[in-house]
């Protein structure tokens, strides 16, 4: 079934949020696995902005549904600004820019909240439960705000929504949550990074 | 206190990941009052970034110190096109282009989550309240995304901040939760625009 251009228009809404939380969260915490999520959500945004635009145009009938069209393309073109802007944040990180050592810290310290990705392994004792079942929320205090699943993106997720095996969670949370939510995720401890 | 630039980052990510949300809230929800907030958060979004490249210029001392100052200047010319790009949507709510009607009304009817602003009255039962004891979230279905208290904003607001009369409340939630949260906030019952 083809996308409305509502549905486009929400998709887009829904990506363009998650891809400047993903490009801040990468920056701030020298991240290189969210930094290319954020350079694939990008070329995403490009391809929904592209079919959102054909979409509109092809149903314009009168000249009410050409202002409309006119909205939707301007739209378009802010959402492709900030799916760029974000992009810049995350080839910085890509091509090796670093803050200081010493603001790391400092924003680790004070429990900057982090964003993460983890997949769903076979060994995961959460594969195949809703996320309301799983409780990954009260047991590991992050909260996963988007789940890619092969080439699809369920953008915030309820407590209905099933957690399959391959599936890639986005989480958010204090960075001291992070190897436990790891561990639940991918069946396996955490060896953290130095 | 002077900010340190650690803390100007950190006040741009969450300035950048709110305005973004409000943008797309106000051109789909066609709010005009919350698309005026946007053109504010477009301005501190600028004067937090002059500030923060003038305070890391100034500290900086060495090679080492001047590489990170150029990624800082790379962040935030990256947060100003988010600014810039948020700002664009929001002119486009207040010089009244608007989407499709039946775009609009598919939006509300798929309750797709809208943002609303409130301010708290002297009336309000919860002021003086910390967002916990206030549960404005069980009871509304409402989550508070940000206060603005005077010129200062509290970004991610948890449940031992205080709300006080005067505070304006940004929520994000189903329309449908929208009357009662306006009620519990500002003390009045809600006359609901067609």
């Amino acid at each position: 079934m083809r996308k409305t251009v509502k549905d486009l228009l929400v998709e887009i809404k829904d990506t363009s949020e998650l891809i400047v939380d993903l490009a801040y969260s990468a920056i701030l915490f020298d991240n290189e696995d969210i930094a290319e999520e954020v350079l694939e959500l990008e070329d995403k945004i490009i391809d929904l902005l592209r079919e959102m635009s054909v979409t509109s145009i092809l149903a314009a009938r009168s000249v009410e549904d050409a202002e409309a069209v006119s909205t939707i393309l301007q739209i378009a073109n802010a959402s492709q600004k900030i799916g760029n802007a974000a992009g810049d944040i995350a080839t910085l990180v890509l091509r090796g820019f670093k803050l200081p050592k010493e603001m790391v810290q400092a924003i680790i310290c004070n429990s900057e909240e982090t964003i993460v990705k983890a997949v769903v392994s076979e060994d995961s004792e959460i594969a195949n439960m809703t996320l309301g079942k799983s409780k990954l929320r009260t047991r590991t205090g992050m909260k996963i705000i988007a789940i890619k699943r092969g080439f699809n993106w369920i953008f915030n997720p309820d407590k209905d929504t099933k957690i399959l095996k391959g599936d890639v969670l986005f989480a958010r949370g204090d960075i001291t949550a992070v190897p436990k939510f790891f561990e639940l995720v991918t069946g396996k401890p955490v060896e953290i990074k130095e």
